[in-house]
């Protein structure tokens, strides 16, 4: 509690390519009324308009003062905990809670000052699977099987109530990452460090053309829900580097060798 | 649980002289998402109406199978629990509960075959005093003392999650892994691969005997608690033995490079 006097500050609502307006007012009131205030919208489909303006009510200074931006990573570029929301079952699983242990998790990390973010995908389908591997954790409403989808103003309500109840609890038992001897590392750090995994995995021939398509994102949900550390990514990148160091130098005599033999 | 197979059918939500068409849609829709099908509709202003049918989106069912009455009286007459939701404080204190505590004794009601009715007032100005003083149980929804009035429709989302919560709360243990796509590694295969990885990384030159003692506790650390499932644990040994493969390649031409000019 000592980094921020207002936790859920440190909580954005991210809603992705929003089709109704009237939708995006609806969550702004929804979150002015449970004490949220950072709305961020990315490719909004139909923003600023007045059906907005009408559904927020006496929340219009949320939707003045919401963030639009072109895409998810810059939404979430500066968060240490990105929650996607979930309505269904994935083929490949990620860490899944309901919104009570996952509101949980968040409100206690955002007392700590980190930056959260909760995202919210489009009104008929939701987010895409590249959108919710961008995410520590998933978190599901336990709705209707069914019928199981939720208007997004609702679905916005239910995890907005549900940090707002921690808000006015006052109870903060302890909590696995707010001790941590080392800050998180951010959305940004970690796609940095997918991209130089991929790439070194590419120069040790371990990823090839005809490997399982599934490998990347086997490993990306491996470190998306470990939630690394900055000297953690430090090291790992350190170790890649070092790796990319020898098969250059094999590459490099192999080569040198070639060339040799040509020269007999 | 023995007197009803769902306790929810036991608890109706009851609307009173309900304004805007659409919130009645909108509550149905967030009633049928949350597994409730039992709506009241004490005095509807404009009721049925298409703004209501089209908001309900597939709930449109729960309107058909609405029961309109005159009377908050009529609607509320076979029920031995009836809970008002109030916006503010009033002038005589009453049993006021917070929508946890109080869906959770609604829940335990129900599920033991008593008659629960959850009344919500109009948009603009909630319940009456006389309309709450029929009421055995107040409910407040901890909002914003800044705004505190939510949608209707909102204010029913937050009740039914509730509900539904309690509902679920046997099928769901709060475990992110139960559903998980791989057995999980036991033991013994974490230390192989840390054995591995420490190996690895000595020969790459990760590892040196001045490097900080804590690298290899730092990533026991990171893998540890990432709970690794099987597969993970034999894709990372698989990069760590391609790495090998490189790195003693380089190490061998690096040699016969040296033997090569010790020959001249």
């Amino acid at each position: 509690m000592t980094t921020s006097s207002n936790p859920l500050n440190n909580i954005r609502i991210v809603l992705v390519n929003t089709s109704h307006p009237g939708n995006i007012g609806a969550v702004a009131r929804a979150m002015k009324n449970m004490c949220l205030s950072q709305l961020y919208l990315v490719a909004p489909q139909k923003f600023p308009h007045d059906e907005a303006v009408w559904r927020a009510a006496s929340a219009a200074d949320v939707l003045d003062s919401a963030v639009v931006c072109e895409t998810l990573d810059e939404a979430i570029a500066d968060c240490q905990l990105v929650i996607g929301t979930s309505a269904r079952e994935r083929t490949v699983p990620w860490p899944l809670l309901d919104p009570r242990n996952c509101m949980q998790e968040a409100y206690k990390e955002a007392a700590g000052g980190h930056k959260i973010a909760v995202v919210f995908g489009r009104e008929d389908r939701g987010l895409t699977n590249e959108e919710l591997q961008r995410c520590n954790l998933h978190v599901h409403i336990p709705s209707n099987p069914e019928y199981s989808s939720l208007n997004l103003g609702m679905a916005v309500q239910v995890m907005a109530y549900e940090l707002r109840m921690f808000q006015v609890s006052g109870e903060l038992d302890g909590n696995a990452l707010a001790d941590w001897d080392q800050p998180p590392a951010n959305a940004e750090a970690l796609e940095r460090y997918l991209v130089h995994l991929e790439e070194t995995l590419a120069e040790i021939r371990f990823l090839r053309p005809e490997a399982p398509k599934k490998l990347m994102l086997r490993l990306r949900r491996l470190y998306q829900r470990t939630r690394l550390d900055e000297m953690e990514v430090n090291l790992l990148r350190g170790i890649l580097t070092s790796t990319q160091y020898w098969v250059r130098k094999a590459k490099a005599a192999e080569e040198g060798e070639e060339r040799g033999q040509q020269g007999d």
